[in-house]
């Protein structure tokens, strides 16, 4: 390849057919609730009892038998007498109770403070209340063996509320893929780059626990980390087809280099192979051609390995092309697209970079190797940028 | 209001107003641009210079002048002879660069390594280049002048890729917001809840840096944390109306209570005041109560202190109403909603509850107090869940 160029380039399918091939759900561990947040449920998890398990008080007031009420009006008042809620409630008895308590025996309703007045030892009602009125009744929320997240699932705020109110503690969740990312760095010794940052949040939005360093990658793949062994390797940089792009070489002598160059604009330097027992996916140097490489073949691993689907996790929508999109036939395009009034239009030229049109871009459309592009009218799917 | 209930609620266009005039952006601060991730800009951030600022090796081969290939095929190859890329190109030769080195001087086109043929000390060119083919003119992919990132943009993957490109080291980005997250516990003692990590996650959506502790409000206003002044506290629980709802009466004693009673459903009972100088946010207990209130009333104050846009942070989309929405007219209701078809129905009962429904939901739908809902047919905006 160096100084040669790549002679046949893999198809995309074949790329994800061989990461389908190595990648599957990695085992899973049991966290704290408190823990959970954005980890992938395991297996499907069950609510045990019904929410609430008993009747509670669905609001704030006194719990009343709505029996006791009726024709209530605030020129015809009910007077009860106001007992502690840890008793029964008899005949013409209430109990003042906060919402979320069990309700007292004996009431089937709760009476709120605006149709309650206060007269010492004894409260008025001034309007009647149906039965269960106030009342969040067993069941009413969640029936047990309803179930609150299926497998495969990242656990959100909500899932993590809901199972805190169901008394959940611990929850069974894939362990987090340990991806290693390893920086060649940029070509221009000594400048800038965030290449370990962005890729590090991609990897975390994907499920996976990211470490980045730089280093050179035939160093690195034969010196795995002191600590426990990464489950797939991600490096950057050194990619292509000039005479200091040592990444493929590095991998094929450490390990076994699986296939190098993919049918993929930007990307298409990218390679796959094994080192030390990991996948490892090799992404190019430039910077937008990383980023579209990561999301198209290394997030894929990283997504497979958590128990996602190893779709692309953006948002996407359906829109109306509005200027022509340019494709090679042959070839798997990330188009970066723009929306302007619910339609989308190309930004900038992709193949020297476009990095800065990405930057101004609303999401990315994949076009198929077999299409040479999409014309105006066209719908297609948007991924939508974060 | 405790044992009385809410006499008059405040508007959410009020509590929105308090919240507007006590939220300004933080100071700015330089942060390392691999530290920048998810900052937002204090500034709008410039490109310098021209990108790239010199002419580069766009693809991988040969550097040439395209006048000494006119007429190169196969058949009729043109042979140059190869010499060191840091030397000019004169007439009849050409030096191997890799994609991102600069261009060596005389030369004004790369010739891929499909096109070339290597062949001793020379090279042989089997196809014609057209000039600047294979190059990345100064200033192809940005102007000198033109905005990477507009002030109050939250700086993403592609911005940092693209500032590091330009040679950016350092960037100017508004303070993130300490917020203190206290936490009253649920009523029953010792049940689990998930209050804490939801709304840290929230925060840091959001762009604040939360800390989170477990503790009575009234103790907690009086004693601030160790370190520094929290620009903001978010404080759950006991904000209703039931005998042990102290929430209130502690921040009016801790300093000044400025709300309570919000006419927002769910989420009534949350608040809003000031202590020890930092705005102090009352959120419901009910976890749903709460994440309402947190989206609808906490988290703009830290969007704005965050220097970011104070609406609703979600993704939005419009959508037409499948079944009707229900809402009381007075009131600000947030209707977890469910995409079926692309169209939306609403989700559960909301009074009591209805986590285990917003759990299942796609978005939500936020009704204006003035309206009673919304009929089949309706066009709405749903601002969907992460």
């Amino acid at each position: 390849v160096r100084l040669r160029g790549f002679a046949d380039l893999a198809t995309v399918a074949r790329a994800h057919a061989w990461i389908d091939g190595r990648a599957a759900s990695l085992p899973a561990e049991e966290v704290e609730l408190d823990a959970a947040l954005g980890r992938v449920a395991a297996a499907p998890i069950v609510a045990a009892t019904d929410h609430p398990p008993v009747p509670r008080a669905g609001i704030d007031g006194y719990a009343v038998r709505s029996g006791d009420l009726v024709g209530a009006t605030s020129y015809d008042p009910v007077s009860l007498t106001v007992q502690p809620p840890a008793l029964a409630i008899g005949g013409g008895a209430a109990a003042l109770v906060a919402a979320g308590a069990p309700l007292p025996p004996g009431a089937d309703a709760v009476l709120g403070f605006d149709a309650a007045q206060p007269a010492g030892a004894a409260v008025e009602a001034v309007a009647a209340v149906a039965p269960f009125a106030g009342v969040d009744r067993p069941g009413q929320q969640l029936r047990a063996g309803s179930v609150v997240a299926p497998a495969g699932r990242a656990l959100g705020v909500r899932e993590l509320a809901l199972l805190a109110a169901l008394g959940v503690r611990r929850v069974s969740v894939v362990r987090r893929p340990r991806v290693r990312i390893v920086i060649a760095g940029p070509k221009e010794a000594g400048a800038p780059d965030a290449h370990g940052a962005a890729l590090g949040a991609l990897v975390a939005r994907d499920g996976g626990d990211p470490s980045v360093e730089r280093a050179a990658l035939r160093g690195a793949l034969g010196a795995p980390p002191a600590g426990s062994t990464p489950d797939l390797v991600l490096a950057t940089g050194r990619t292509g087809t000039g005479s200091d792009d040592d990444a493929a070489p590095a991998l094929a002598a450490a390990g076994e280099l699986a296939l190098h160059g993919v049918a993929l604009r930007p990307g298409a330097s990218a390679g796959l192979g094994v080192a030390g027992g990991s996948p490892v996916v090799l992404l190019p140097g430039d910077p937008l051609a990383c980023l579209v490489a990561y999301e198209l073949l290394g997030g894929r691993l990283v997504r497979r390995l958590a128990g996602r689907p190893p779709e692309l996790p953006h948002r996407a929508c359906d829109a109306e092309v509005r200027r022509k999109i340019v494709s090679a036939v042959g070839f798997v395009e990330v188009c970066q697209v723009r929306l302007v009034d619910g339609r989308i239009e190309p930004l900038g030229v992709f193949d020297f970079g476009g990095l800065a049109a990405a930057s101004r871009a609303d999401g990315f459309v994949v076009v198929p190797a077999a299409l040479e592009g999409y014309a105006p009218g066209a719908r297609v799917t948007v991924h939508l940028h974060g």
